[in-house]
């Protein structure tokens, strides 16, 4: 998509260096536009841990690009195995809750682990990489057209005074958390292409302010209307009756529909139930871990630095700042995620289509994971 | 309550002058204690909306305050009546949602309108704004101990090897939002007293942060152990198991138990009556507007400056610096309350005790009420 009317995707082989990879260092916007080289896997495994790339989709394209580093950088003579058994520890250490790391270091692990020389192995990494970025891609359009057929019949059945459909986000699902169009934007960027009047209310997201900082910045980049607003706020919007549907991402969804998305997401999933308000999840398959049924019960929820609450980051006019929001000594915690049980959700929108949040649907719709 | 073991309440007449209020101008909280002096009734306007004093109960002292100082300045041959009128409309005109405010004022007005003399009308409205204040002391007190019958309840009920008391409160209803003890804070405040083991999770509530600024200020000066979250928390922790009730304030309380409280409150109830965690609301009759029955429908909202959502105070380590955390050109709004409905309320604690949150046992216990 665009920033400044220049076409980016958020990750990219160096054009006149192949054993560098570029990334968007999102932890600057929407202040600063900033492009990082990452040379190596400590890079890439810095680059996930603090955020420079966050979102699903786009972790697992990095944590891919990051075995693709290791093998280039390292020794012809090395133990390949013990290789790639390491890297992939550093990698998925760097983010519990999400499983696309897992999805994109899995995909490196089954093309490489029958080989043994160094080139070959280097190429069938690249490759893998490239495929699961382009894959995703792709993935990102299909949600695109299967979640516009939603917007489609929402907008049928608005007055005829009144055709602004009003879509409510939280944090950032968006292109920027992916390659390029987004999950949980990909329908909003289709509608606004062909024409519907779409405003998104963007929550702000904290405590890293994914949404105020990011959503907002590539829906303000691609000419998207659109307002941000407090996570405190959605609930009040439903209850009169200003939001026509929900679409948010998906950090991990269990094969019966459950979903770890970030925290926060299970309050707004509760007022669009208590309101009659759709409440959709944008879940490539890449998302889906066909092997845990509970989400409440199974999935570990990431508990990041306290930091992150007491002090939050801003432009003073000048520069970017640090400052503390709290009283110094007050201790604060972190959890950066939350499970919104399937039964609030009113579908999934897959690459292959949109299903409802159970067992029997999402494998209809993916029988390869049938039991 | 203390500060620096010292103790305060949130205002008072200036010891040695008797024309001028002192408050603690809190937006400076938790960073610096100021202690501002208030001389006019403009002064005293601004005071409420720029929130240098905030909190229902506190609004309805201040404004009664206001009340007495327009007639301390006021000249010996003024109109009374239009000057009490135009007093009355300038409070009135600061906060839209507060009951408290139309309660503090009437009560001046109740008992000066038939005077004539500048004196009489002075002592009469000191009087009143007096009684108004030692009256919240004393129904916040009161709050406490029916509040803390609930603790105890709650108590008796959790194992013996795990006796701590996980309260989860929403923006600041505390002390520092009335004049001493708070309303919600105040049966934490006294379970604490007793020995009882508390911890109280406190939500940021954004967009001012009175959780993360004030509510922890104040639980910290106070020695009560607390942890700050975001507001898109409360779900996950009730979820598992870690909050045992919910106190909340209200800044406006329908005859029928609907209460609008800060922006996310309802979002909080919505988790708690999912996860069967006990919701209570302090309630105290000041807050209590009795010519109302649809809380979401009535009660107009206060639409805040969208500047609140897009920017943020903090301490840098040297000063108080305001920061961006948006695009510059991405709009904001900023709503202050929302409304709960009385479905989600486990109970109202009012200064006469606990009652369920509808129009039978609210005018039960307050028979004065009855239509």
């Amino acid at each position: 998509m665009q920033i400044n009317g220049i076409p980016y995707r958020t990750i990219w082989l160096h054009p006149a260096q192949p054993n560098c990879v570029q990334i968007i260092d999102q932890r600057w916007l929407p202040h600063k536009l900033v492009i990082e080289d990452l040379n190596t896997l400590e890079d890439i495994a810095t680059a996930i841990r603090d955020m420079h790339v966050r979102g699903a989709p786009l972790i697992g394209s990095a944590a891919a690009y990051g075995m693709y580093l290791a093998l280039v950088n390292a020794d012809r003579q090395s133990d390949w195995k013990n290789l790639l058994d390491n890297s992939a520890m550093t990698l998925m250490a760097t983010r519990p809750t999400a499983v696309n790391l897992a999805f994109g270091i899995d995909k490196v692990m089954a093309v490489t682990g029958h080989l043994s020389e160094k080139e070959d192995l280097v190429k069938a990494a690249l490759k893998a990489a490239n495929q699961i970025t382009e894959e995703s891609v792709a993935h990102c359009y299909s949600i695109g057209t299967h979640g516009f057929v939603l917007i489609k019949d929402i907008l049928r059945k608005k007055p005829k005074d009144n055709q602004t459909i009003n879509i409510l986000t939280h944090c950032n699902a968006g292109w920027l958390a992916c390659i390029d169009y987004g999950t949980a934007t990909s329908p909003i960027y289709l509608a606004h292409e062909q024409g519907v009047d779409v405003h998104v209310w963007v929550d702000e997201t904290r405590p890293r302010n994914q949404g105020a900082r990011i959503t907002a910045y590539e829906l303000l980049q691609h000419g998207i209307p659109h307002t941000i607003i407090t996570d405190n706020t959605g609930g009040h919007l439903m209850q009169h009756g200003l939001v026509d549907m929900i679409i948010v991402g998906t950090d991990r969804t269990t094969r019966t529909g459950d979903v770890a998305n970030k925290i926060g997401t299970y309050l707004k999933a509760l007022a669009a139930y208590d309101n009659g308000v759709p409440f959709y999840v944008a879940a490539p398959s890449s998302s889906i871990d066909w092997n845990i049924r509970d989400g409440v019960a199974e999935i570990a929820i990431e508990e990041r630095n306290a930091e992150e609450v007491k002090m939050i980051q801003g432009w003073d006019g000048k520069e970017i700042k640090q400052v503390l929001l709290t009283p110094q000594d007050s201790p604060a915690i972190n959890y950066a995620f939350d499970v919104t049980p399937a039964r609030l959700i009113s579908g999934l929108i897959t690459e292959r289509g949109i299903c409802e949040a159970n067992e029997l649907d999402l494998t209809a719709m993916f029988p390869e994971f049938r039991e």
